[in-house]
């Protein structure tokens, strides 16, 4: 065991994208856990989008990471000292946001998940079985309203929630669409199962693209984005189109900018279509029947992943930078000791 | 009965506000009817803001009217000639849509229903009784999901649909504000219930004078405008909110200039609430439900109405102008012969 534990605490609230001297890393010893807890080892911590909006000046829909604190998030860990009962040292858990980028955390059984490597890889804990599964699963068989049939058409597909959005719209038997940045990530999406796409840094009329790609209109449109691709999409609209709003990265730089663009409610109300904000901690109390049948999906083999795993907590801030700025492949962890 | 049947006839789609001179009053001789039809002589003609999009260039959700054809629109009628069994001159029908703006039709019984105005006076079977409260009841309970205790705010409040929907909310518990475009609208608002409101043609900071009238935000939205009404309802929405695109009036004189403006993505995600655009063709099948329950809230006097009613055919086209132009106080009507 280390003698001390590395933290990485937040040095200010952000606007804009944050830069690697927004944190600090600070040492502290190793605490003891209390009587009903147990101390846990990082070994994969998460770094992901929706972290930005934890840090950021602007209202967000959760409390976030005040300046002085360890940064929020994830991490699959080994118990190495236990006070609650059925707990022991050598044990696998999996936090999804209580964990903080640090070696150590002490934990309350409460708030962890037990990791089992024979259900599931390791590093899918982070993601598949983590909170990208959950987003996935019910941004399309909830909010999305998901039928067979239907053709969806998936922003960031790249991203780790998109390509495992793209992969279920398949097994669920409708038809997965993919708007990506660049035409390397489109070809990953293509090997995954999506049915075609559209690069969008490419593309100068993004609207005439999906008009080509999809002539009878999106019936489902997942949106990870906004901005100009949710701009292009609601021109393309089927009858009783669904538009879930999962997240709104383009928007993130804007510094309490307005976005001012197109509407398009005319649109909206031809198509009977309907625009839905999704957040996934609404749905805390049913994920874990989304992950059992995500770990299905994994053993069968039916569900590809892809990791980018950089190496060393030293690194946490800068991954997390490279997730902001698009530079990732597949999903994006930290490993910060060995399994 | 009369020699000949007055006809308005669509000279030309149209591209922004409608003028008298896009339609034509013509003489046709009254037909006889087919066998199974019946002949019908209008009383009440109906003029509706809908009428404005069937006779539009842009694309719509129907088919429209095509010019030389006569004008679309429902009426309250007497069969004068009968070749249809269990129908007889003398008996009141009222059809939605299939009437036309003319002294005589001949129709299918299929396409009329039964006017008793034992169950609800005559002119509301245009009205309340009609599309209007059809429109009103679904938008409301089924895309709205209203429910006990929802602040609902409703824009073109004092229009025919709105002061109705306004009644409606306040039977089923829940707490109807108006926007409207003057004070003298307003006032008549808080004569039917509505609890407080906006005129916005006096307000330079709509926002926030929502955020003064509804400080925890709006949870249900009928919007029946769209445009800047709709911008300032998307910064004030409290969670789950409901917004229910009725109608885009506001987009309307827009020649199809796109609709620049705030858009509020974020807003809608943080507050994971729903835009829905709504059509109540969709509820066809569903709509004698709603006017079982409305003709039982007017004869219990819980819904109060207010008609407007121009006399005579020829002034159909200035009727329906005085509607777009949101001069009319109450449901605008045509009354072209005696009851």
């Amino acid at each position: 065991m280390a003698e001390v534990n590395r933290q990485w605490r937040l040095v200010r609230l952000v606007e804009g994208l944050p830069k690697p001297e927004d944190w600090r890393l600070e040492e502290e010893p190793v605490p003891d856990p209390p009587a009903g807890t147990f101390l846990a080892r990082a070994i994969y911590l998460d770094v992901a989008p929706y972290m930005r909006a934890r840090i950021a000046k602007v209202r967000n829909y959760v409390q976030g990471v005040q300046p002085g604190e360890v940064m929020i998030g994830g991490a699959v860990a080994r118990i190495v000292a236990s006070r609650a009962a059925g707990w022991k040292a050598g044990d696998l858990v999996v936090t999804d946001f209580g964990f903080g980028w640090q070696d150590y955390a002490v934990l309350r059984p409460e708030a962890v998940r037990r990791v089992d490597p024979a259900l599931a890889p390791t590093e899918t804990w982070l993601d598949v079985m983590g909170l990208n599964g959950v987003t996935a699963w019910f941004a399309l068989f909830e909010t999305g309203a998901l039928r067979p049939g239907d053709r969806v058409l998936i922003s960031a597909a790249a991203g780790s929630v998109g390509q495992l959005a793209g992969q279920l719209v398949r097994i669920a038997g409708a038809v997965p669409y993919a708007v990506a940045s660049t035409a390397a990530k489109l070809a990953w999406c293509r090997e995954l199962g999506f049915e075609a796409g559209i690069a969008h840094r490419d593309c100068s009329d993004l609207a005439g693209a999906i008009r080509t790609l999809l002539p009878n209109g999106v019936d489902l449109y997942l949106d990870n984005t906004a901005g100009p691709i949710h701009d292009a999409v609601l021109q393309n609209l089927a009858p009783r189109a669904r538009i879930v709003v999962v997240g709104t990265v383009s928007l993130a730089d804007r510094l309490g900018r307005p976005d001012i663009g197109p509407r398009f409610f005319r649109e909206v109300l031809v198509a009977r279509a309907r625009i839905e904000g999704f957040l996934v901690l609404d749905f805390e109390k049913r994920w874990g029947e989304a992950w059992a049948r995500l770990a299905e999906l994994l053993r069968a083999g039916r569900i590809r992943t892809r990791y980018d795993i950089a190496r060393g907590l030293e690194r946490t801030p800068e991954a997390f930078l490279r997730v902001l700025r698009g530079e990732n492949v597949g999903k994006q962890l930290v490993q910060v000791s060995e399994l």
